[in-house]
This record gives structure tokens, C-alpha cells and sequence, in this order.
């Protein structure tokens, strides 16, 4: 069915909406995007300035099937690890891996979804249509009914199948949740913080005014600034602060006064390098950090929800955007199958996929504690020196659960996530017990003991926990 | 301030709204309850038979707290265990507990919700208005929008706060939800198993057709039939089946020689009980399951989620009903400490108690398991014997997890989650090892040496959690 000239309709150019829709354009369906903003390839839309993400590994093996890897290359900032800084503005790099290769990379939402863009469009069988808003989708007849912003007027499309790839607010998923006779399980999860994107300027010369190739990160226990470096010299800085608990919160930096004693408090580095921070901090929004999952993605062989749409969620592991690409990627070897349906297909493609996109959504917010308070522990520090170690000396034997989940795009979501976590108890366990400790003494044969204890512990703790799970 | 004569708005007049009328009248507000169904004093609702409930120890301390324990007695049907039935007709007792005294109830929902309206209303202060369906709730301004069935009009209704006890269907709930400033975490999941109710007759002399004294249960390890008894000699049967996956589901049983087919194979014995089984099965619906989490419960001092509106769970820990009745006392409790406000009052019972409500979430959907699957175990039975022995020898010593849950009634929910997970790992950890085996030969010394390993074990179980939990 799959290789028949069927009409596919999906709501939503975004990251993972355009590259579907070249993905499914180079498979020879007649596909029809509708997105509700203007082409962002016309309009400057950000009132502020642009959103950067990371891009990695995952994202990159998407890139790779629709032949991208190097146009989205010349995009990228690669960025080799986290730069700390503390409260007197001293600085210290804890890098993403021991080897050399593996990295994540800082990239322009609107460069990076323009490019796909373009590349969709070079498909005659591709076909995109702007400003034009979905209102709701009637799944049983899989028709969208749409509001065109040009001329105010409603319309009703029809298609042989209508993916959803319209991101947290999907409008699919809000009728699938309303219809009444469909058993639609779903959650959203916001985190008690906000955040609010602000800036670093280059200097005069277009130079970056901090170190260009990491990720910043001011860790502060219970609130955060961290910065990734954009293509022109600026970095698009970040602050994650509660709304209303604590010393500090968005609720109550009312004025410029208190905006700017706060960071000259708490951030002070940052601060002497962002002149504008008060006009930003009054002009952009504060907005939420949610996790959205729910189930099912598919109504038969009708609708799919695709990307955040069916999976948004917080940024803190950098996967968002990766973890998009990456059903682009999974749904595409199940249309190679060729299964007898869409139905068929869907189906498969929720089973293979959602206990990836559900662990990846649970990894994301482990990692907010991580960098806001974990960071700056020293058993914390202690475990990634370690690990930097383990990974240059054992390349091919050794990888953190950061680097199951960033570096290794053949692993998937959740088997990382269960490996990673049983590794990083066994570490904790065997360096706070003093089993393992690391100086400027530890030898080579030190560090095979080392990773012989940990992969012992690990598969320990992995098998007890595969017992309590199998107890009838 | 809780004092003071405020005017509080119940929407709901079920089994938690008319609680809370009962317990704030007795308090002195003014109680103003709204619900959408005729009186149910008045009317004969249910198309099938009357539905009934598990009561059980928590829910007889808000009995006790507004003086009804002995009036709801009176309604109460003792079930001292689960009788298991197999395939060939064949039964056995597994009691609920080693001790004489703690059993649940089979009660009947309209019995005690007419009740508790009486006792409601015999307060001046109290009064309620049926057929007025609650539209939706302006929670900024403290109002709500009603219509009245009666008269076809629409009318709002203010006041110093508003409560919601309007179920699983909360119309509060969803005000919150659909208003987009409002950071509203909310879940909603439904199992793939639906429920349809039954019915067993009394026979021409009015007297039970099967053991009156227990929760009668035909475990099928993917479906399975339960059925509790009425004061009126008949049984509520419930057939817990998914809706489309494996040989037998609600979608292929089209047919009344299908579902006597069903029967037949799967639960002879009941079948020849059921006379009415294939009208009934066309009759009546087939309803979800579905667990509902959500937070806030408040906005700020004006309005609050109560029961099943701010926490659905599925029936198989037999606590839905216990777990709202127990909110009441919660919410009592605080009212106690007079806070300065509704908004503090609020947040304190959201503190105090969505953790309960959370654990009685979850064990209920580990009970499902339990019920239709485990209870067959060699090993569960096992367990479950060891248990009865302890219990009682030890009566003051030893409480299962289903003790704890169930007859523990000043043991908070997560507790006896926290704790009773741990003890039956530790259990099935002995019984597996060997560590531990009961036969006709085990004396008391054993029994006491047994308590000690399961105590110690239990201990473990629970150091090693929180030391996995308090890393950093």
C-alpha cells in the first residue's frame, strides 16, 4: 500500500513536519503540508532572537537518510562539553565524552528548518501552504478543516492519511482528546519553572564574548542560566527559575533593579557581558516546561501524531529536535516493510517507538536536576572524570549514559536509559563506598579493575532488577 | 477565617460531595450543593441493578468523624476474603487478613449516598439543588455557571469558595485545563480492559445462590469476573475483559451465543447462575477504566478538586470510595489548625494528601494484575498463606501490604505503598531462594524466625532505596 500514489496530508512545517515531508517526497507520495505561521524563509518571525538547539547524533543519522549531513554541518557549532561557571565567575569544563568524536552541536531552528525546507520543496510531489491555521480534524473521515489567515476563510482537505507533526499544542491530539467514544490516554507534566530566553552579543569585531565551542551552564541548585553560541557571535542565553517558590523567582523580579542585583548576585560573569539584560528580561515571554505523552498516537490507519505532537518534551537533554528526527527515521524502516496497511504500519510504528519517546522524556527531566544542581556535587564530578577516563582508555568498551543517549544513535532511547542508570548506581555506589577512587596515582591497570567492577555491578543491578520484575 | 459563616459551593451531591456537605454543615458554613441527577432518593436511576462498593477502614473513620458508623453497618455486607473460582467450578478462600476482625464490605452506593444526604440535610445550613448541571466554573471570580434541568435555563451561582466533587468527569477539572494561563498538570489513563456489569438473582426464597461472605472472583490471567453481594440477596457481577486484544474481547463477543460460548468455557459455574447473562450483556454498557492525576488541585483560595475530580482510580484496590471519604477527614483535619486562609488551607491539603492519592492510584492498577492473574500463582498462594499465619500469630507484629492499604486506616496511603512493596519483594525473595517454606510441619518457632528474616529483609530493601535516592 505504502508505494501507491496516495495523498498524505500533514499539519505543520516545523523540524519534524518539513523533514517528513521530504522524507515521504523522496518515497514518491504526493504530500500537501499546511502550517498555520508564514514562511520563515520570508518573515522575520522571532521577536527576540532566534532559538538555537542541539543537534546530535540521532538527529544526525535522519539527516543522513535524506541526504543532509553536510549542508546541516556547515549549521553547526559543535560544542565539546559543559562549561561551568560558579559564583565568582570562575569556569571549569566537564567535556560530553573521552572521545575525541563525540559531540553535540549548537544549530539555528530557523536555518536548520529552512534548509529542510528548501529540500522538500525541490520535490515536484511536495507541496507547502502557509499561513494556513488547523482548527480540528475529523479522524473517522480523515479530513482537517483549516482557517486560511490570508483570506480568513475556512476549508475542509481531504487525504488518504493526515500526520500531525504540529507540535505541544497539536491539534489532532486536542480531537482526538474531545471525541468522546475514543479512549485516549494522555498527560502533560509542567515542571514548577519557566524559562526566558535572553542574550550575549558579540563584541565589535563580530567576536564571541565566551568561550565559543561549549554549553554553558550556570548551575545554581534551584534555578539556572545556561548559553549556546549561534553562528553570528551572540549566544542565545537561557534562564530556568521557578515561578513562584524561592528567594528568586519570576514572580517576584518585578523591576530592573531587581533583575539586575539578581544576576549581579547570582551571575555575575554573565552579567558584565549582557548589557541588554533588563530590556529583555521585560520584553521576552516567560513560557512553561512540559511533558506531554499519550497513547494512542494513531486513530487506525486515518491520523498519526508525529514529533512533539505526540511527544514534547523539556529541553534538558538536548533531544527534543533529535528525538523528532528520530521517528522520521523509525517510521521510514517500517514503511520499508511494506506492511499491508496504514493501519498495519502505525500500529507497528507506536509499538516500536513509544517506550523510546517515553524514556527519553523521563531522561529529560533527570537532567534538569542534573545540570541545575548535580553538576556542581563533587561525587558528581568525581563520577565524569572518571568516566572521561573510562572512555578515552576503553573507546570501544565504555560509554557514560550521557553517551548511550547523545552518541549512540543505534542504541535506543529506553535500553539506554535502563543501562545508564544501573551504570551510573553502580558508579555511585562504588565511589562512595571508596571501592573506586581516582587521583593522579590511578594507573592504566587501575582503570581496567575499575571498568571490570562497574560492568560487574551493572549487570548485577540489571538482573536484580529483572527478578523483581519477574516475580509469577 | 474557616469560622466565619462563608457561603461554600459542593458541585456534586454523590458519596464525596454530600461527605462534605455533611462534615461543613456540621461545621457551621453554609453548604449550597449543586448536583446534575435527580434526587436519588426519589428516583429509580440505574437502569441494571444498584451498583455496589468495597467499605472498608478508612472510609469508616469519616463515618466515625460525622457519627454514621453504626447507621452505615447497618447497610454493610462483611466479605472476609477472596473466593477464587476455577475453570471446573472449583473454589477456595483466601482471606483478606489473619485477623478475625479486619474484613471489607460489600455496600450498596445509593444505600449510603441517601444516607449521607439525609444527614446533610438535617443541617438548616445545608441545602442542595438537584438537575442543575454544572457548565463550567469561572475559578478568578469564584463562580459557577449552572443549568437547570428543570427549567431549561442557565444561571451562575457565586460564593467564598467552590468545591468540586463532581467525579471522574470533572467540570472544574476541565476549567482548569482549558484555560491557557493556568499551568494545569493533568493525566488521564485508561487500561485496555473495559467493564461491563451483570447480575446473579437471588433464587425463589430470596437467598443467596453463592457464598454471601466474600468477594467472588474467577481469575482468567487476561480477564476475569468478579462478583460482590447485595443486602437483597443477588449478586452485582462484573466482567473485566479488553476491549479488542486476545481470543475474547468486548469488540468479537457480537453475539448472544458468543458471550454464553464465553461463558461456558471460561466460567461454567457463574453461567448457570446467570440465567439473564445475554440480555444483560446487550443491556447494559460497556464502560473504561481509567486513572486520573492532576495538580494543582486549587486555584489559589477559591476552588478545589475533591475526590474522583482531582484523583480517578480504577476499582480493584476497592479504595475509590475510602479514598474520597478519607479527603474529607484530611480536610477536616486542616480546617483544625485554622490557617489564615482558604488559599493556605488548600495548599496544605494538596501537600499533605496528593501523595496518598497517588500511591492508592497506582496500587489499585497493581491490584488489576493481582486480581485477574496472580491470585493463581503457586507462589502468590503461597505467600498469601505465610501471611495468614503471621497475622495471625503476630496480630500486633506483621500487616501485608493489603493490610496496611485496606485496614490500616491511620497509616497513610504512601506508606503503606513505600512499605508494603518492600515487604513483598522481600517475601517473594525468601520463598524463591527456599529461604523460607510453610507446610504442616511449621511450628510457631519457624513463624517467629520467618517474621524476623522478612522484617530484616524488608529493612534492606528499604535502606538500599533511599540510599539510591539521596545520591548527591
Amino acid at each position: 500500500m505504502n508505494n501507491k500514489q496516495q495523498n498524505i496530508l500533514i499539519i505543520g512545517a516545523g523540524l519534524c513536519g518539513s523533514l517528513l515531508a521530504l522524507r515521504l517526497g523522496q518515497r514518491g507520495f504526493n504530500v500537501s503540508v499546511y502550517e498555520k505561521r508564514p514562511d520563515l524563509r520570508k518573515t522575520n518571525l522571532s521577536a527576540g532572537r532566534s532559538i538555537n538547539l542541539a543537534f546530535s547524533d540521532r538527529g544526525n543519522k535522519a539527516m543522513k537518510l535524506v541526504g543532509l549531513e553536510e549542508k546541516v554541518k556547515a549549521l553547526c557549532i559543535p560544542m565539546h562539553g559543559r562549561m561551568i561557571h560558579d559564583k565568582n565567575g570562575d569556569t571549569f569544563q566537564s567535556n560530553y565524552s573521552g572521545r575525541k568524536h563525540e559531540y553535540i552541536n549548537s544549530v539555528s531552528r530557523n536555518d536548520l528548518n529552512a534548509l529542510l525546507l528548501n529540500e522538500a520543496e525541490n520535490h515536484e510531489n511536495v507541496n507547502f501552504y502557509f499561513n494556513k491555521k488547523c482548527k480540528s480534524v475529523d479522524f473517522q473521515n480523515t479530513t482537517a478543516l483549516f482557517q486560511d489567515y490570508d483570506t480568513e476563510k475556512d476549508f475542509v482537505e481531504d487525504a488518504d492519511v493526515i500526520i500531525a507533526a504540529d507540535g505541544a499544542g497539536s491539534v489532532l491530539r486536542k480531537s482526538y482528546y474531545l471525541d468522546k467514544g475514543f479512549l485516549f490516554s494522555f498527560s502533560q507534566d509542567y515542571l514548577t519553572h519557566g524559562y526566558k530566553e535572553l542574550s550575549i552579543l558579540p563584541n565589535e569585531n563580530g567576536d564571541y564574548l565566551a568561550q565559543k565551542n561549549a554549553l554553558h551552564i550556570w548551575p545554581r541548585k534551584n534555578f539556572m542560566l545556561i548559553a549556546l553560541p549561534n553562528l553570528d557571535g551572540s549566544f542565545t542565553v537561557t534562564l530556568f527559575l521557578s515561578y513562584d517558590e524561592g528567594n528568586y523567582n519570576f514572580s517576584s523580579l518585578k523591576t530592573e533593579e531587581k533583575v539586575v542585583a539578581f544576576f549581579k548576585e547570582e551571575f555575575p560573569d554573565a552579567l558584565l557581558i549582557m548589557p541588554n539584560l533588563a530590556s529583555e528580561f521585560f520584553k521576552n515571554p516567560t513560557s512553561p516546561l512540559g511533558t506531554i505523552k499519550c497513547s494512542p498516537w494513531h486513530y487506525k490507519g486515518n491520523t498519526l501524531l508525529m514529533g512533539d505532537a505526540a511527544h514534547a518534551i523539556v529541553p534538558f537533554y538536548g533531544q527534543g529536535m533529535n528525538a523528532a528526527f528520530e521517528d522520521v527515521v523509525v517510521l521510514d524502516a517500517i514503511l520499508n516493510k511494506n506492511l499491508e496497511h496504514w493501519e498495519a504500519t502505525f500500529k507497528t510504528y507506536q509499538k516500536n517507538r513509544k517506550i523510546d519517546t517515553d524514556a527519553i522524556a523521563d531522561l529529560a527531566i533527570d537532567n534538569f536536576h542534573e545540570m541545575k544542581e548535580h553538576v556542581i556535587a563533587p561525587i558528581f564530578q568525581e563520577k565524569r572524570k572518571l568516566e572521561m577516563l573510562l572512555e578515552k582508555k576503553f573507546p570501544t568498551q565504555y560509554h557514560s549514559k550521557y553517551a548511550m543517549v547523545t552518541f549512540n544513535e543505534n542504541l535506543d532511547y529506553h535500553v539506554a536509559m535502563i543501562r545508564g542508570r544501573a551504570q551510573d548506581r553502580a558508579i555511585f555506589n562504588l565511589l562512595s563506598s571508596g571501592e573506586i577512587a581516582i587521583n593522579h596515582k590511578t594507573t592504566n591497570e587501575d582503570l581496567e579493575k575499575f571498568l571490570e567492577k562497574i560492568k560487574h555491578d551493572t549487570n548485577q543491578i540489571l538482573e536484580d532488577q529483572l527478578k523483581a520484575g519477574l516475580k509469577y
